[in-house]
């Protein structure tokens, strides 16, 4: 049993948004079994191994809705190229390093930068599903992840048939690899490079696992026009036809949805991963988080992969989501610093169907905890703890990381893995392939 | 005589945009005065104190062009407002709690943020300048400043005879409180809150001292409906009818400026200090960065006062600045990173009339130096030292910092002033206010 001890604020998430001062939080195995005051929690549980946060912020551990781990080993190898000119340099290289090896290497190093920045959940697709995985969880990372589907070979140069056998197996696999708990997934590309009757066949697959689905949709226009000459429909339209969207997908970016594509998904009970780094930096478009939550979408927050954004960081997404919602709106209270964090936290959860699980600080959830030293020049003075974790704080200042009530990260060095292996792994592999 | 050792990138940011690999550099005094090969450096300077970075990354110190440093205490006061809404709420608390006392804690704060953030020059309006100046040099920041003005009495409560008294002492003041070079400089509000003739009388003065001048103008938009309504111009034209525009001032946001306005600034060779952080939270806008650029304005960034932005990492405008010029012109390659950095180091030079001394690692020039720990998780690999820099890396990121030849930071830690009482000292004053 775990005693999380005096925290200066305890931001819940809760549905009341609750803040509690000078309050601690108790783990027990793998859940969040009490909180409350300092000194009754500390009476009522005199056992507990007591880690002392006086001067820190906890709150739930961010969720990114949207990335490709492996990836960090093709960190900055695209720059100045849109989506279409990224991929185009990006399958390339991933054709050409990213084998099984590679992709292990590349989760393990985006596993590990997730945790230190204090994400603890993230959905993630990436090839070689089951290699990506066991890097992740290695670290500890709550990961969410299964096969990704392509029409045509793809770099992974796998056979339509070759990825449902693979999907078939992800069950299996996944109870293999075990680590915190997290639900079955497939990760299709895209309506573009995803043909609508594969989409079908998906569909079909996802309902008989109960598997969640995440799929790039409209991430620019491009990408919209070159799936209407393809398949003479827009990607939400493929979606909606195939079933894809009656399973409640995560729909990654969203940055180009017309009124009638968001009104069909907040119908739909479907969720958008709202990207704003990578969208930038791709000159993708800016997506209108406001417009999206008013028509009744849960938007979960996602940094993309660490080759377009080009980090991993969940503080720096949420602080551009919340600026680029005030220029998209030109109303600088367009959103709050609250709904910020939700969006980072429970609304992903939610997205993720994990809202039962995870996402905030309650009894009876699983322990994915952060803290953040408030005790920095930064930091000082903190008028409301949701404005300064939006727009004072950052990946440096997480000090402790849960996930399932295993401590990963204390006092920003991780426990379960060495950094420098996992660094060096990454650089002898990007060395050895002339990268 | 210092020598910075094996640095794995030294980024000069010299007229070439040269980067070495595995070289040194070497401060004697307050200046650089060699640099080049680690081997040959070490064999050169025998005598010198050796600080090994290997595996860092070397670069100009960070000029922050627009900045109220002692807003420290004001952070997060003022959220969900515009401009205009905000400095009705910050007047007020200005009045209640920023005396001079009050500033000169929240300068120290300020201050202290910055160098740990890489920022070693900052150009800031403020209150109480001496005060301000004399708690920024406390803690080591090469701090340009002077006194401010406005034709009302203003949260300081100064008459215009006042002000103008201040401003022909502030020689004297600032060389009684020293600290490393700045040139003099006044700080009028803004063409709104300054009124034309007294516009005139601080250029007279200017040019009496040789004082370089900042200037808010044209934040929003209501800022310029509500200078016309009040002076029958736009804020650009009474800078340029008053001779302001003619001492190449640097101009603080600039977010609404026209064609007109623009050449006639590059015509003139006057500067804007670009805040996207503080630009974007208040909802003022999106300069056209690379618009600017084009039409010949240097332009170098600013975090503006911590109660907008909120905070003073340099690093974060970076990354912003590349971001939203990709999003303004719908273009990923809008901007390089190696702009971007250039903005916030030699073009910031440059505005401040400071490119012979500062801004860029060259022999002859001071040795403001920062130094980046590059091996991270979120660093590695680094394809080009630029897009790092702008892209992945963070405010603590930074190691080592040198102003003028003298170590501020050490290993991440301030050698001049303790965070403890500084941090201790603002939050004293804050709740004593009731804040």
């Amino acid at each position: 049993m775990i005693l999380l001890h005096n925290a200066r604020y305890l931001v819940t998430c809760d549905p009341h948004d609750t803040v509690l001062e000078n309050s601690s939080l108790v783990i027990h195995d793998t859940k969040i079994i009490d909180l409350g005051p300092a000194k009754e929690i500390k009476n009522r549980y005199p056992q507990a191994q007591l880690i002392d946060l006086t001067d820190q912020l906890v709150m739930p551990g961010l969720i990114n809705l949207h990335t490709h781990l492996p990836m960090t080993l093709l960190r900055g190898v695209a720059e100045g190229v849109d989506l279409q000119g990224f991929l185009e340099l990006v399958w390339a290289e991933e054709a050409r390093i990213m084998d099984a090896e590679g992709t292990y290497i590349g989760a393990r190093l985006g596993a590990l930068e997730s945790i230190l920045s204090g994400t603890t959940t993230a959905l993630d697709m990436y090839f070689h599903p089951a290699h990506n995985h066991r890097g992740a969880v290695e670290v500890g990372l709550r990961h969410v992840t299964g096969p990704v589907f392509f029409s045509f070979p793809g770099p992974d140069n796998l056979t339509w048939d070759q990825r449902m056998d693979l999907a078939r197996a992800w069950p299996q696999t996944l109870s293999e690899i075990g680590g915190p708990y997290v639900p079955l997934a497939l990760t299709p590309h895209c309506p573009l490079t995803v043909k609508p009757e594969h989409l079908r066949q998906i569909g079909e697959l996802a309902i008989a696992q109960g598997a969640i689905i995440t799929v790039h949709t409209s991430e620019n226009v491009p990408e919209n026009d070159d799936t209407i000459a393809a398949h003479g429909e827009r990607p939400t339209h493929l979606l909606d036809v195939t079933g894809i969207l009656d399973l409640t997908p995560v729909l990654a970016h969203g940055v180009h949805l017309n009124e009638a594509e968001r009104l069909l998904i907040a119908a739909k009970g479907a969720h958008v991963a709202h990207c704003p780094g990578s969208n930038l930096k791709l000159a993708s478009g800016a997506a209108d988080l406001v417009q999206y939550r008013e028509d009744g979408i849960t938007v979960g927050l996602g940094s993309d992969g660490s080759s377009t954004s080009n980090d991993l960081d969940m503080f720096a997404v949420m602080r551009l989501a919340a600026n680029l919602a005030r220029l998209v709106r030109s109303d600088p209270a367009a959103i709050t610093s609250t709904q910020i964090v939700r969006s980072a936290t429970i609304d992903g959860a939610t997205a993720l169907g994990m809202a039962d699980r995870i996402g905030s600080l309650e009894v009876g959830k699983e322990a994915d905890v952060i803290s953040l030293a408030l005790n920095q020049p930064h930091l000082v003075p903190v008028h409301d703890p949701f404005t300064t974790i939006v727009f004072s704080a950052g990946r440096a200042d997480v000090r402790h990381v849960f996930v399932s009530g295993e401590q990963l990260v204390d006092n920003r060095m991780p426990t379960k893995v060495s950094p420098e292996k996992i660094m060096g792994a990454a650089l002898a592999h990007v060395q050895s392939q002339n990268l």
